[in-house]
């Protein structure tokens, strides 16, 4: 086989792979959004089971493990020879690290960890509900030997920290050192802002949580959608449980919305988050890489950066909201009466130490991380044990946030990702965050401060649109997230532009 | 390998088919119901394409042929050895014949027979808008000789008619010989009783066009669904352009409507004909047949009588609407005012001969089946060129229907059977309602006609759901429609059974 030959086999199977993985997201789509009827779950299922089936014996398989030697993968080349371009050496990358994952892992290994992690889901669940830790200890106990296991089996031998090896599934070329450092940086800033803002009064909020008539949310969610740059002729909306974005095919990205009557800011800020999410996957597959896994995000980090960086450092702001609040208030006059743009910002940015990750706002929310990051990666190392988890979590959110749970529901058994034995996920929730703001002040120097706040006050969002989709989002997945910040910004992943921005942002609203 | 290693392969291989199938389902769901973006069509058309060659590899592959050979399968014995039960025997045949049906035609003849086809799609939907017969012509002329080459390959070369082999893929073990004479039987009974029909005043309709809120249809057509025994829990309605049945899993068996605001019976019959079709492959999904090629219908036209019996013979019945209409007259007080339940009846079983076979009435559809089957099967023996086609079209809806279309968009080009290449599916249609009746008259002489009728009249409608049930749709495609409608009405299929239920429905109806 010739180095030719090679690559347009890599190019077909990765195809394969890709098509696969579409119509594994359609039938995604039917069972959350479509409304597949409860006793069609089991066929379902093993519809699913089976494409993932396929997928795996290509991505797996012997020809895969040919064309890559042929190509020059290995452990210290995963790009493959140097003599690839940029495009061909990403699809060796992309491709040799699955292959390598997928063979990590023994059958055995496998169905062990599959068992395990559908019970614990299960039990977790219950657990939850009934504040039972003790009957959730057993399967996390389970959970953190099994990744252990896991990490030992993808770690390079290298003498670096398992952690480390859990944390490349999600955060590719990411290290605990890094995140270690980058972490540090952030916890002390964001806790000496959060004691800042802790001595000022308290927006209110209580107008956020009125009748809001759905159809109304759901025009002005549009509308932004629209402004954002969604691309309605290459998407399209639903509504599920939970929010969430996917990819049905290179012109077919999906976002869902739950929209609740009596709360109007949580619907609107998850839409035009997964609307970040979308405007990657639009944008990622291009001429360039659609139909491939190239069109995709360069990272779960990467990802989460443009959905925070639209929801958070856009829609949060005061500049987006001197365009939109007046067309908020004619939609809604009298649930607006009396409220003025300052008042509405204020009270859709209230920051406030809390129990519950997921409901809590831009300065905390790095604390919950730093919390389930320090815990998850002591599991691993073994420093904690499970036993002692509990009260590490809320002498944690003591020392962190200053509030302790009551209980475990509303403590350690908060969060799915540890019975989903997914330990190493947390962490790029919060990078999300850093990269997202890392971008916006390279935006800011390459456009000029003023003409991008201007624009945004304008509700003129292209030039922020443009900038991302040609800086970031076109890329796809053709560099990582690491190559990607520096050829961007200039240099390496950086916690300080992150606190800036929170700096700038709650000085003025808080008048701090 | 010994039979019983093969009938656990065939089972297997039988089972990943169906389950391709499902999940194609679920893909033309999405596209026709979901609102699928249109830049997304070509991406969804190569998804459809990738499961259908895997379905083939499975279908048409050499472990399938290995199999079948040890089970005895042969052209002498196509339902293999008579060891066999009858479910094994059933998973036998339907795999043969696929089998061979998939290794009669090459490659090359695939291609271009799905070239053809395609391009006759377009140019058929171009000159039906633009009433242009002759820039159809070249295409329906190629078709023909894809047909003829078709039939020619899949014929069983005992001289038996071309057309025949074309027959026998959409209703196996059906000859034209047996068709001749079901039709002539058909033929000269409805032309007498459209006769006498014709003698008669036509009943006002004009009623049934009005402004009728589509979630009022909607709401009673629901209420019709549930009552005929369409199970909610394992299916679910959309809306489509074009109406549907569709099977994406054993338990998920879904039906569309097109409601439309101007006019009431036609969205209802039409819900009703789909739920007769779902209600056929919800039954027949059970412990003995889910999963397999055997939960399915016996035929299309074995598919068509239960669509048709429930459409016609239940819900366009006197009897079904002295329950119904009550109901029917508290949805719509104002758009029923003054009109009776007679009066209904009568409006919903109007007949008129007409241009159009999709418009057409009971008594008169069965009489554009005969003109395309006639033609169709001239067209397939060299008897008629295509050349010719337009002038027998014409002159044969003259002498069957006494109207002559004034142009080609209206007769020749109204359907899109020939440009698909669908030579032989015609028949189906008509042995659907010949099917229908005599099972109705079996269901009247094992029930008592009058606790079947009584049970209609009080909007009961289990006594013919279970009767079907029982008697036909649980059995799937274990048997095949001939040996099916003898077994359960006696005697092989005759055009008596329709002759007499049409008879007794329009003398009273019309008075004659």
């Amino acid at each position: 086989m010739t180095r030719e030959e090679a690559l347009v086999l890599l190019e077909e199977m990765d195809r394969e792979i890709t098509r696969i993985s579409h119509i594994t997201a359609i039938l995604g789509w039917d069972l959350q959004v479509g409304g597949m009827p409860s006793a069609a779950a089991r066929d379902r299922g093993e519809q699913i089971g089976w494409l993932e089936t396929q997928a795996h014996a290509v991505s797996a398989g012997k020809q895969m493990e040919e064309v890559l030697t042929v190509l020059g993968a290995s452990p210290d080349q995963p790009s493959g020879n140097p003599f690839l371009d940029d495009r061909s050496a990403a699809l060796v990358r992309l491709r040799y690290d699955a292959w390598k994952k997928s063979h990590a892992l023994s059958p055995d290994y496998i169905r062990r960890n599959a068992v395990a992690v559908g019970m614990a889901q299960v039990a977790w669940q219950k657990a939850r509900e009934q504040d039972d830790w003790a009957a959730f200890k057993p399967h996390l106990e389970l959970n953190v030997s099994l990744a252990r296991e896991r990490a030992a089996l993808y770690g390079s031998g290298d003498g670096s920290p398992l952690y480390d090896a859990l944390l490349d599934i999600y955060e590719p070329g990411m290290t605990s050192v890094r995140v270690d450092e980058i972490f540090a940086s952030m916890e002390s800033h964001l806790r000496s802002l959060l004691n800042r803002i802790s001595g000022k009064p308290v927006p209110r909020q209580d107008f956020l949580h009125q009748n809001y008539p759905v159809d109304v949310q759901e025009r002005f969610s549009r509308k932004v959608l629209a402004d954002m740059g969604f691309d309605f002729s290459r998407g399209l909306t639903g509504l599920s449980a939970h929010p969430f974005t996917t990819t049905l095919g290179s012109h077919d990205i999906r976002i869902t919305t739950n929209y609740k009557d009596k709360s109007v800011a949580e619907p609107l800020f998850s839409t035009i988050h997964e609307g970040g999410h979308a405007l990657y996957e639009q944008a990622a597959s291009n001429d360039m890489t659609s139909g491939t896994s190239l069109a995709g995000g360069a990272s779960l980090a990467l990802h989460e950066s443009q959905s925070r960086l639209w929801e958070n450092i856009i829609a949060r702001s005061p500049a987006f909201w001197t365009h939109y609040y007046p067309v908020f208030t004619t939609l809604f006059p009298h649930e607006t009466e009396g409220i003025s743009r300052d008042d509405f910002v204020r009270a859709i940015n209230v920051v406030r130490p809390s129990l519950i990750r997921t409901a809590s706002d831009e300065v905390t929310y790095g604390l919950h991380i730093i919390l389930r990051y320090t815990l998850e990666k002591a599991l691993i190392s073994g420093e904690l044990g499970v036993d002692d988890l509990p009260s590490a979590w809320n002498d944690g959110m003591e020392r962190l946030l200053g509030v302790r749970p009551r209980n475990a529901a509303q403590g350690v058994l908060q969060d799915i990702h540890w019975a989903g034995g997914d330990f190493g996920y947390f962490p790029t929730y919060a990078l999300g965050n850093l990269y997202g703001a890392q971008f916006w002040y390279a935006m800011r120097r390459d456009m000029g401060a003023e003409a991008v706040d201007h624009g945004i006050e304008r509700g003129d969002l292209s030039l922020v649109r443009e900038w991302l989709k040609n800086n970031i989002l076109r890329h796809g997945s053709i560099y990582t997230a690491r190559t990607l910040v520096e050829k961007v910004t200039g240099s390496p992943l950086d916690a300080v532009w992150f606190a800036r921005y929170l700096d700038e942002k709650y000085t003025a609203l808080y008048d701090l």
